[in-house]
């Protein structure tokens, strides 16, 4: 059976636009189900990975709006609230979609920590945007209280920024193994996990950071040994000079042609650049493994090399390409 | 290895009186950690179950507060955000207790849904405060607007009432018995778990209700055919005439006692008396089982017999009792 680790983005959570009910998001979570409940019947071995971007967002909008009347809960203690939240979804829409199918497998959400170096650079450059927009001045008053990095963001204002650094290991990674082999389903590193580094102490601190979704699932596809990372986002497939006359969807490229595309400045930071990086460094981790990005209802059609762009190291396959 | 279900209270999870904030909740439970370690150290295979009161009753406060920026989320996604929360706190802190030690032992938090029943009386009836204070105003127009029954609490203004359904099965069962199996320590059913109600149509549905912990921890001891169902709480041993001038402390008292004890009054309801039944219940449930209901700081010592009240089924403990 094929091990697979599905990563899911923003819009197999949540439609953007509407408004964030948990009625709409779960009818979001709902229809994501159907398509991975898809990959499931294939015969696959999945593991879910999942962003939390607008979700966590929230969730910090909210502990701000009640902070005069109960403490806010630092950012880490957020994305695990993000966690639960989104997990429960997940796990009672496709255990309700497997039933159906008349295929109960169990599915379960876990809290997870991901373990990240204090010393990783990201901490001296915090660049990514949490929560809500303020007005300079209210930047400036948080800056001054809080010591939080506040930048402006493209015009709508000003936000907190936080670090993103590497994820370095999944500190439940043992239990999120024996399930997977157990044949359950699993959804961790929730928004990328909840950043946690350890002190000379060796004690486990939350971290006030972010770390790449993409990312976090790469290195769970690496540590499950997956044959497949499986990133799942809004379009059918990777793209060169993506939105201009000349775009060229791509079916099947190399690691070395996805560093080369990444050279000329084909993919877009913060969107299709983490994907293509975390596919290219699962595709090279080991001989045999393949990335491949598709969109969220094609995912399977993606696996039977239908859809969506494969990024495999073909030297590791040149047996398959001399034949 | 005797299996222990370990049912935490409030006071392992929060000190009354204290500004909530994270760190502070974060120093409590690293505090309960040590008493958690004692007892695997002793070697009881752990499983751990946990309240939310006051920590769900907050983030219904914050989603309130922000519901004019951010939908405001039903009852049962606050649950499930609860049990990302507190769960959190709990694995991380214990993980690092159990590390200290030198016993690294993996602790894992699951998003559990536990079935409840939609004809179960508890929904016509509901008694169980949640959420803030309102005015008798403000009471009427969210029980106008949203449906909600609304009860005066004790002078302190007005309240929500959600029903208190009996817990039937804790829908990720197979998961957390396996990992029980393979010796990894689980907090589960935070909260009493989230409720959840199947429809005709055989899915799940989130229900605005709340399961008591105890119950639920109970449901948990049973389905795990644990040895020993450990309530821990604030007060080192049950006692009749409580508070009184003739307040008598209880060792160990047959659940015949117990039945006697609640029908004379002696216990108090949403404190003593829910934990007093879910003690006779899985005392009931089976030969040899025992209930413990002790203090935080004990649990350990009262393993070992040296403090807490046992609650047992004296029937079939009988050749004990004649020796």
């Amino acid at each position: 059976m094929k091990k697979v680790v599905i990563a899911l983005g923003g819009n197999a959570l949540q439609e953007s636009g509407k408004p964030a009910t948990a009625k709409a998001q779960l009818e979001v979570i709902r229809s994501t189900s159907t398509y991975i409940a898809d990959i499931i019947e294939e015969g696959y071995q999945v593991s879910i990975a999942h962003g939390n971007g607008p979700q966590v967002g929230r969730i910090v909008l909210q502990n701000e709006a009640a902070n005069h009347i109960t403490p806010a809960m630092p950012f880490d203690v957020c994305g695990a609230m993000s966690q639960g939240m989104i997990g429960y979804h997940i796990q009672q829409a496709l255990r309700d979609e497997l039933k159906a199918r008349k295929r109960n497998k169990p599915v379960v959400s876990l809290v997870t920590q991901v373990l990240v170096d204090q010393g990783d650079p990201a901490f001296y450059h915090p660049t990514k945007p949490i929560g809500p927009f303020y007005t300079k001045e209210e930047a400036e008053r948080i800056k001054r209280e809080k010591g939080y990095d506040m930048v402006e963001d493209a015009g709508r204002g000003f936000r907190r920024v936080v670090a993103s650094p590497n994820p370095i290991k999944i500190v439940e990674l043992d239990i999120v193994k024996n399930l997977v082999e157990s044949d359950y389903i699993v959804v961790t590193v929730g928004g990328g996990g909840i950043p946690v580094i350890e002190k000379e102490d060796g004690k486990l601190y939350g971290a006030e950071a972010v770390i790449d979704k993409d990312l976090a699932s790469e290195r769970l596809a690496e540590d499950l040994d997956a044959d497949i990372l499986l990133i799942l986002t809004a379009v059918d497939q990777v793209a060169i000079n993506f939105g201009k006359p000349n775009q060229e969807n791509l079916d099947h490229i190399s690691v070395e042609e996805a560093y080369q595309y990444i050279g000329e400045g084909h993919f877009a930071q913060g969107s299709m650049l983490p994907k293509i990086k975390a596919a290219i460094k699962f595709a090279e981790s080991k001989t045999g493994r393949q990335s491949i990005i598709a969109s969220l209802s094609q995912g399977r059609e993606a696996l039977l090399g239908n859809s969506g762009t494969i990024i495999e190291n073909i030297q590791n396959a040149s047996c398959i390409a001399v034949l």
